[in-house]
């Protein structure tokens, strides 16, 4: 039998770790251990100033003056070229816009008209059954649009499924519910060798774990800008187009900032050349300020060693959870939910709750909550298979050992202790 | 003859304003005489503060929580109900959302699928020629997407093209260009009188002149947030659907937050009801936020008259303005490219620059921003019909009667120097 693992032990991991420095970058609530950069990342230090700056200044004293003075009119490629470092894509391929949804629906669209003129029996969207619902909502839509049918199967079943009938295959990297990794590379490969396009999106891979689009050869992409990438709540998304396609395709949503020459004001639309048509409207310019500063904030990690570093921490820190899962829960009917192989594991691990109903997942997490450590919760069936989850996110970049440590040690507490079973707790209010 | 309009004069109707009061709600420049409202509207002296609550407070300290305890989920329904009490909507009718070409792309979808169903002769979509492009982009694609034909008349033309195969008629109700005003009512009833569907865009309409949807009748609007209702640089904008239609239709950005129950993430769509299938990815939480101080600053007029007494005072404004052109600017070669009849127009002022290329219109407004006086240039095709312009906005919440004296003083000097020849001045590089 091994020795226990102590919270000294995790303070001397803390101690020793070269990330530790890049914390002090963020501003973190007193008495809060935050494991819900998966849902909504934390402030960076420099976000309150540059808002305030955009704000007062840019805005209030440069007025419509500052598109140009500013560079407000390019900040969705500038931002964009930021991200790119991020997720493997190389300067102007990538640009921030709209929402994650609205990107989908861009790059659905385009895809299918791809697809379908290369190969017009390619009628299937493929994609998996507990992919984040937005995903399928606006897959659902592209398909009734286009004529095309969505299929929804489980992961493992895909490959078996991409056939000569498959016009696209749309995964997000790393589901939302089990923290599972798809090995990029290979599934794009895989959706290659079989003729159909692959469209990823990278919400819970920006700037959790190392990405590289071009090197994994995919088509499409999109993300998010306010969860690993610290962008704040509601931040714009972004979009990458493999440079194979960007010039290629039309996309429908054809506003006026993704026009070859928006300031001309032709009454015809002519899409911008490569990425640039997928901009839409006139940017979110207080947004994308603000999206700016949680991008920095994962750059400055570049001389400490930038995704491979994090990723490396992201690993230890899942990996201590875990241990410490088996260590303190045994017993507890909590069961781990996410893959045990770290390398088919995002940055989060999801504990599943018994099925047999002795447990309020809901409530173990409002009562863990009440205690300053902060996971969420996310409603399954209730079968083994998709059971109700308690989510944990790890961000390298400000969570600790200790952090992983203090979390399963208030867990086992909520548990043993039975508080979850108190009215506040058990009286379902909350929507995220 | 009559005696000459002094800055007195002007500085005596100040003086005499009870809206005057409100101008001290704004941050302006020192130095700067702000005529681009129409553009980018200014700066509301609380929304800095708020902006830095909502990012270092709710943002910073309550992180995901305050989705709940700050009220993050329900903004674009908060903001959606004051926005519809400057626009004659009901509460529940209106939300926040993306930006107007996103939501001119849903009502338009909309709107096809409905005239189609009740009608499927009906097969065009009948805009103005000069109607801002990002909304006859928008409409080209849908019209692609749809199989229907997109129509650019010149606006007196419309009524007559009116007929059985006409879909929707689309207008910006004050056309961006030359300040003309449409009679919401009258023409919703011609629209409807020939079995079309009538969609308004609001974007200089909305904060700036009395606009009651529900009295029209009118089909569908959407609008800026970030014009005369001084939201801020990229906004979010708003959308609107008479209630007959709100639970009729689809529209195909089906993201997450339009679902009936989002947060039960269930993988098919199911449209929330009404309006709020409208909403599509995670809303812009801190571009809400400040777009709020905006309308707020609309709504503080409420108890001083309201928009109908906005509406007078830019009426004033607008009749002093062409008043001091016609007697400073005589014989300078500029024409009133906007409605002289009060009635016909919003709340700008266009001057037309010279067919014969006497004068550069650019480099005359580059001149004019260099005194201080900040309108907008924007080119036309040089043809007596559609002249280069210079645009001058009026927005009474803190435009002053001296403001206007000011400014034509200043345009009159600018022509009679000739310093609008100097090579900093006629150097293009603006591109708003």
């Amino acid at each position: 039998m091994t020795e226990p693992i102590t919270r000294a032990a995790c303070a001397a991991r803390d101690a020793a770790d070269p990330l530790a420095p890049l914390r002090v970058q963020f501003t973190l609530p007193e008495g809060v251990n935050y494991l819900d950069g998966n849902s909504l990342g934390v402030l960076p230090a420099t976000t309150a100033a540059r808002v305030q700056e955009v704000v007062t200044a840019e805005w209030g004293q440069g007025l419509i003056r500052s598109w140009n003075s500013a560079g407000w009119i390019t900040l969705p490629q500038r931002v964009g070229d930021k991200i790119a470092r991020l997720v493997g894509a190389k300067p102007g391929e990538l640009v921030v816009a709209d929402s994650t949804s609205v990107n989908l629906f861009k790059v659905l669209s385009a895809t299918a008209q791809i697809a379908r003129a290369d190969d017009p029996r390619r009628t299937v969207i493929v994609s998996e059954r507990s992919n984040f619902p937005t995903d399928l909502y606006i897959a659902e839509s592209v398909a009734a649009q286009h004529g095309l049918t969505l299929e929804l199967l489980d992961i493992d079943a895909i490959p078996a499924r991409l056939g000569p009938d498959v016009a696209i295959l749309m995964l997000t990297q790393v589901n939302y519910r089990s923290g599972r990794m798809a090995d990029m590379a290979a599934v794009t490969a895989l959706a290659h060798a079989a003729g159909a396009l692959m469209l990823w999106d990278l919400a819970h891979s920006a700037g959790a774990v190392p990405v590289d689009l071009n090197a994994a050869n995919a088509d499409f992409a999109v993300g998010c800008g306010y969860k690993y990438l610290n962008g704040g709540p509601g931040a714009p998304a972004f979009v990458w187009a493999h440079p194979r396609h960007a010039d290629r395709f039309w996309q429908p949503l054809s506003g006026w900032m993704g026009h070859a020459a928006p300031f001309v004001f032709e009454p015809g639309y002519r899409p911008a050349p490569g990425i640039g048509r997928y901009l839409c409207g006139t940017p979110s310019v207080i947004g994308l300020s603000a999206l700016e500063c949680g991008v920095d904030s994962l750059l400055t990690a570049e001389p400490l060693g930038g995704m491979a570093a994090l990723r490396a921490k992201s690993v230890a820190l899942s990996e201590l959870f875990i241990a410490l899962v088996r260590e303190r829960l045994a017993g507890s009917g909590l069961t781990i939910h996410s893959p045990l192989d770290a390398g088919r594991r995002g940055s989060q691990v999801s504990l599943g709750v018994p099925t047999d109903g002795s447990i309020n997942g809901y409530a173990v997490m409002q009562a863990l909550i009440a205690r300053g450590v902060i996971g969420d919760y996310r409603a399954g069936d209730g079968s083994a298979a998709e059971p109700h989850l308690l989510r944990f996110g790890f961000t390298p970049l400000y969570t600790r050992f200790v952090d992983v440590f203090d979390a399963i040690e208030a867990l086992a507490a909520v548990l043993a202790s039975g508080e979850w079973q108190q009215p506040q707790f058990t009286h379902k209010g909350a929507v995220t």
